[in-house]
């Protein structure tokens, strides 16, 4: 191992927020860093265009702590006893996301912004929601996704039809 | 402390699955059982009325271990690469659902089923995906959730509207 | 890895309780569902015959979580303060025996029993304790187990006499 | 906290080895030693007799790694497969307890005998086997144990009579 | 428990560098954010002076990674077989130092510079090693400095005098 | 694997006091004893000569107890409060030395002094600070240790050149 196998260039430059969410999310974990492993933390730096939204998402195995680069961001996450804990943030401020629960980010301005994540795994993993369950690939089933969501069978093939699946 | 706090009676008889979902968890963690305290496990009970749903959910802090007591069963989990791992299930399969993964299990026949669920952790919690997004209180903002589920803000509102918030 | 490798179908059926305890346990650990590596739990199913015995045994790397899924057994731990902490269970009911503690279950009745047992280990091990000192190979030495259960070393052979060692 | 909360003169002397086994644990746990708290170790000091033995035992939480401060003694655990690993220990040597498995150690010689042992956890707790087992209060019943050893009951009562209950 | 238990502010304005190291840690750890409580993470802002040292020191119980928010930083770990490793690092670059090892962050240049550190512990405790050494309260003592820095011990003396104790 | 796997006489003998320092530690980690892999606990022994020191050091991955086989010793830790908690200790003491914190042990005498160390740890690493930071190749700049210890460049050049590098 050198010096290189603890360090990564990947966060000095934005992601490109060109999509539907408006954000990108570019990450720095042990597929990265070598150096990362077994030693339980990773990075990852969160672009947002102008109104952007990093849709609500659960990272399985780890805390997420973030520090706002810049712009002005509305967060939250929901707790266990369906409790949002919400608020806005400015440069500089940070926000704690407890393990595995629901969260989410949204650019609060007209101006990019941009932030910094911490976890406390080297591979924290993430499911954003929506995509988890409308873009998986084999589906899950309508009925599955009707009941949850309480909505028909037509509204479910309309939504899913949004979501690529993955390759 | 006494025997009795290593033991519990609660999960002995079914649920009420006369709901909307067709299902029930019954829970028995260390906040019932104070003989947990420390020790790393929990169980659950969930009963289904015929096609019942236990709706995509997710534990973020435990891994879960399904054993089929009766009926059968389609089961799954979403990867982190969002693909579908599922199967059908019979009377005394069991099946793992991998810490913090998004999972659902839902009845495949016209007779009442049950399972019983084992936990590593004496209070894994539990976020329905559904009613966390649209049931949380205050509620996750309309543009959050329409650009999550690309969907506009008068579908947030009409499926926010079956969600009722917590107390 | 596909779907089976988080699925077993070892313990739908009873095991073979024809033998001197009158019991049979069924892993189901990482040994057999490759899925659960790292993910820290596995069931196992033990099946009694009627009067039949788990005899008293540890587990040195889990605590476990039972469920009786018929029958009506007494079950039991015995704490580091040598306090027998023991009750009768029936059909749903739940007990916990905390990590690495002696412990034992006994059918109550002249029907068959059996539960299923979780652990918060994906390998738990088991160690039956009189099997462990009376059927080590090598053995473990006549006067070692005279002085720990303050008999005659004759008495220790015709002990050993009826433990088959490991092959 | 002082500097004596991390400190004992506890294992500087000798226990007192005058008893059926012809050996003394001496403990230094965090019961003990406050400092110990939340740092996962602690020590013991093992006195033996001539020929005494510290029987066949546990320690449900913890490893243990053992020097031999004076003497000779035999030393062994059993494996889950039920295979003894033993061999005899001089003055400065070392050896290792898995987490969880019984084993014993023996003084091999007409001297007394004496270890320092370390464990990976603050509070360790130590079953010795044929207490717990016969020596357990409320008792272990009878028909659990015949059928763990494999002899009748009158032998069980005979064995239990010389193990005196926990006040 | 509200949404401000997971904020701070607290990193958001740079520190006072106007001291003999040419740097400044401003630390968000639980002791400052209640809600980080158990979740595994803290952060904090290192600011540094033209050609500031954020002199070598170690984590006891936390790896550390760090994000570069303005400036370029020499920085560098060593290894417990006395290897440096050590690079440049630029604006948005990160850099990851081993749980426990001693580390070291030097401004490269006449302009201030910052960096964000993460750490997977809600309180990673910091020693600063020249401090910890020449500042203790009490002393630690001379020969034992002498002694590990091969000097004698009046320049022990010398070093000591610039370190004030603490209070 | 056998029982040596679990057994070493590595740390029967003394080690050879005869250096800058007049001490020697000798260690039995998983690298020398396989057994201990996933085990947690390793030992070592640090003899003395009169008047020896084992200069300050850190494990940053353990926790270390010690029990002195012979002399008496001065020994003490700082902690992140740069308080130090230092005693004296005679034979068959203990003292415990928390994680990843600085500490050092001196001989009070002019006799040879012995400790055994445990560690909860199969290979808790060792820094010693002076030799880290004056011993590293390639070396730490002069103008952090310089910074660090608040003396000029020539007193870092003088004290480096006392430190063999690393080969």
């Amino acid at each position: 191992m050198t010096a290189n196998d603890f360090f990564s260039g990947l966060l000095a430059k934005p992601g490109n927020t060109g999509n539907a969410a408006g954000s990108a999310v570019t990450a720095a974990t042990v597929e990265r860093l070598p150096g990362l492993n077994t030693l339980g933390v990773s990075l990852a730096r969160i672009d947002f265009a102008p109104w952007g939204v990093n849709p609500p998402h659960t990272h399985p195995r780890a805390t997420e702590i973030i520090f706002v680069l810049k712009g002005s961001l509305h967060v939250g996450f929901i707790t266990t006893a369906n409790v949002l804990f919400a608020r806005t943030l400015r440069r500089g401020e940070i926000f704690v996301f407890p393990r595995g629960l629901v969260h989410f980010q949204r650019n609060n301005g007209r101006a990019p912004a941009a932030v910094v994540s911490a976890f406390n795994s080297q591979l924290p993993g993430t499911q954003a929601v929506a995509a988890t369950l409308f873009g998986a690939s084999p589906p899950v089933p309508d009925d599955v996704l009707a009941r949850a969501f309480q909505i028909d069978a037509g509204l479910v093939e309309a939504i899913r039809a949004k979501f690529p699946a993955p390759m």
